[in-house]
């Protein structure tokens, strides 16, 4: 693949955005930067503009943001004063565009339809997946560290589930010298948490071990935190919940109880967000390379 | 459950199958041990027996070694002199004995079904897979120490195969100091790779780096290790291929070309039996509850 | 050593003495907290006082914050409003007492002989050194985290200086999987960063690489980041000194090419005042149990 | 320092001083190789010759292997079947020349006076010992794997002593996911283990839990596992001394007991032959570097 011969609107969005547009146009590729309103952060070699018409033209690939939309009627671009409706967007991309874009709902792939856009969901590929729980975990412990009068060294710590950011921010808890227990349910997830050096917890004995903790980070989508272990614990414990809506505490139980609760959302965008723009940025280059190999090969 | 309720046939196999029924007994349960001629290995807590009619009367679980045949028609029982036809051994079975063994063919599979007998294979457990990862990275990496004339501190060393045997390796080296790169296919594995802090490359970049390295750990059950691959190695270098029958290397060229290549198959036993056989209690013990537990969710 | 038996008067300080207060009486002793004007983060166990005279007579250790006083006049005492002089506070002391303190400046030990009141150094002891790096540590890389746009996750960062601080900021950041390039002068420093992992660079090579860095962290107490250093950084770069008076950067200069820098004292107080707290505590028991064994073996 | 101005004698000793011959010709010196029979192991670049007078007459460093004398008497040169006088070797050497040798006992160092020769001891760089201790680690840890019929992952184990070796010995433990216990005196000591991440134990414990350890490794200079521990080991333990002359094991009472022990000296030239040789020649680099500042200095 010969990235430089591409050309790139990269279409509102966040911090991330602007980085991942900067980093295109280092790498040699035109790049269109749109409903960026904050020059600052954008870089001279990004073409600014908000001629969606005019840039889609000249593009043949145009990146959507993560999330892609929060209202599924309007672009999330929270860089911009502008409100754009997605349907104008979409009827401005000419047919053949490879369109890519994050959180993918279903309403929007339908909106998409309606106007000939295929959108691919970079936010559902693998390899974003386990990038992007780095700067997650990392966030989620920088916040720890902020909130906590101890240090992460030593300290019993509990994580709740065990998907890719559960894995992330125990093996870098571990990494960091804290004494860290992952409660899971799935056999297979207790034996990967056990290779990695943490204790293995079967998420039934959570409440047995409730007490011991000084820090608790949940990321199950799961109302787990309920109020029988929120009792349970001690007076200091920090609460850090990085589940999306609803989350997994009992927010009003937690407060009744005076626990500190942190419901983090958005940690790579908000704690990293260069790193989680040039995670998108692979992870779209992955996905064009992958596109021209089978263009390629149907040709064949 | 209550494991010591249970009584368990532990039949033939190596060392890791000895332990397995030691251990078993630790826990308080009745075992029987059979086919284990060298009695050194078996503890007297475990009943030695070769009435296969007997134990299995009395069993609820039967454990069969791991594999449990190479030919599909005899038990594989290394620490016996004896020859089990496995007919002769399924017969034996009372109907609704609970039987597992490791590494089921269809052959054996279907044998088993001739006699009414279902064995549930443990191999195939993802927790037994993960765990099992481990005593055979440290066999690979012990024979590695054993071979190599410098540390693996510091060294170059390639893992081929990101699998859950390419991942332990490549972390165990890692944390051991040495500068690891490990070649998958995959974009989730390469990303998987660098999240663990090992060097990501693609397979496709293996012939450009081949000679750079002191140590080459293949895992892919595929022939990687061709002849232009083993004409660019360091003359010193030294490959470990793990991968089963028919391997991951020329050996025919490796041997002409004068490189030390080591086919290492079956580590888990060799290298660790102890924690071997614990790994498969571990994982018997998982499918005994489980069975259970869809036992009484039936009875409700 | 019986603990318990002791009496201790924590006398003034910050929040790791009100926590140094706290672990005593959670420990079983009679505590006396001096000099603590904010209720509550001093513990219900622990006897709450600004009688001076009472509180030491009935104490046998009498421990002073950390650093004890910052003009050699008055006691450094953050939380309080009382202004308290050595003077008086010397007088109050029995003859006998055990008194500990923190940075001992030759000007507070002779202030000390005047009234016959000999100050052991907990700052000195290499127990504590060794052990309150590590929240020196935590609070230097909390605060990278926090200020900036990317992860520590791969980045390169630089460390300068290889004391206790300097080795416990490389091993974090290397285990949290930052490319660690630490700078140091002696051959058997450097060897020892080689050991950990880290890369080992002379630190007059520091000219050559000051560009590549996203980080540095400065603890060596020389001017090392001069305008030399300066000038050639990247721009986005962030430098953290961690030297005690006058600092290690030239900070006028920094400004001056709009480099950020943050010049972050007394990090352990700040960062994890509870943990700094326990190893005051941990090092406070250590020299009270060797002062026993002296006397006993001086009785003998 | 142009290191390729420089003519090397490296006369005798065993693989690593093969390496190290090898090693210092790659970088571009003229290397003569003494005393070296087996051709196999020493490099084309490298001139083997039996000829002192010629070769030192040429060279303006000698390196003498590690340990240079076995005996006060004659040279330590096991790669070679002749036996070459200490007397005649320094009578052969010019006025001027720099000579390294390892390990160098005091009747050597008059021996050499007597000729006129100063010989610096490479043995007792600091920086040498750090990173010896690497390879001395990795052979224990080799030793142990091969062994044990357990992983090292998961496994309790006792370190006993905290010298380079014993820390470097723990770290790798540690970081092959053993539950590391390191044993030592000083606070000191405990302190840099735990900040290391091991269990730090003061040795005074060492009866009260020796019963809980699959490997000991001892580094320590004094025979501390004695009788009293030896008969609390389980009875599988593994027992590996490193320590030198006469070892810290009561070796008599262990084999009684049917403790399996190895006394395991000079592993870095037995494990890593050529790690040792590169960190002899490292040494020796930094030496010559030193010698040559220190010349110019004084020219000045």
């Amino acid at each position: 693949m010969l990235l430089k011969n591409h050309v790139f609107s990269v279409v509102g969005g966040d911090l991330r955005h602007a980085h991942l547009a900067n980093s295109l146009a280092d790498l040699g590729c035109k790049v269109f930067g749109l409903f960026f309103d904050l020059d600052a952060y954008i870089s001279d070699s990004v073409i600014k503009t908000a001629d969606m018409e005019k840039a889609f033209a000249e593009s043949d690939v145009i990146i959507l943001p993560l999330p892609t939309t929060l209202d599924n009627t309007t672009l999330n671009s929270s860089m911009s004063s502008e409100i754009i409706k997605l349907e104008e967007l979409f009827s401005s991309i000419p047919c053949g565009t490879c369109v890519l874009g994050g959180m993918i709902t279903p309403e929007l792939s339908a909106l998409g339809a309606k106007y000939g856009v295929v959108i691919t969901d970079y936010f559902e590929r693998e390899e974003f997946k386990i990038l992007n729980a780095i700067p997650t975990a990392e966030g989620a412990v920088a916040l720890a560290m902020e909130e906590l009068p101890c240090t992460i060294f030593e300290r019993p710590c509990a994580v709740i589930g065990c998907g890719r950011t559960g894995r992330a921010i125990s093996r870098l808890l571990h990494s960091m010298g804290a004494d860290v227990f992952t409660f899971a349910r799935k056999q297979s997830d207790l034996a990967w948490i056990r290779s990695c050096g943490c204790h293995a917890v079967h998420l039934s004995a959570l409440p047995l071990s409730a007490d011991r903790f000084d820090l608790i980070i949940n990321t199950a989508p799961a109302q787990l935190l309920c109020e029988e272990i929120l009792t349970k614990l001690k007076r200091d414990c920090l609460v850090i919940d990085i589940s999306s809506k609803p989350g997994g505490v009992d927010f009003e139980t937690a407060k009744q109880l005076g626990i500190r609760t942190i419901w983090a959302l958005s940690l790579p965008g908000k704690a990293a967000p260069l790193t989680a723009g040039e995670i998108i940025k692979d992870t779209v280059i992955n996905i064009i390379s992958e596109l021209e190999q089978q263009h390629s090969s149907a040709l064949c």
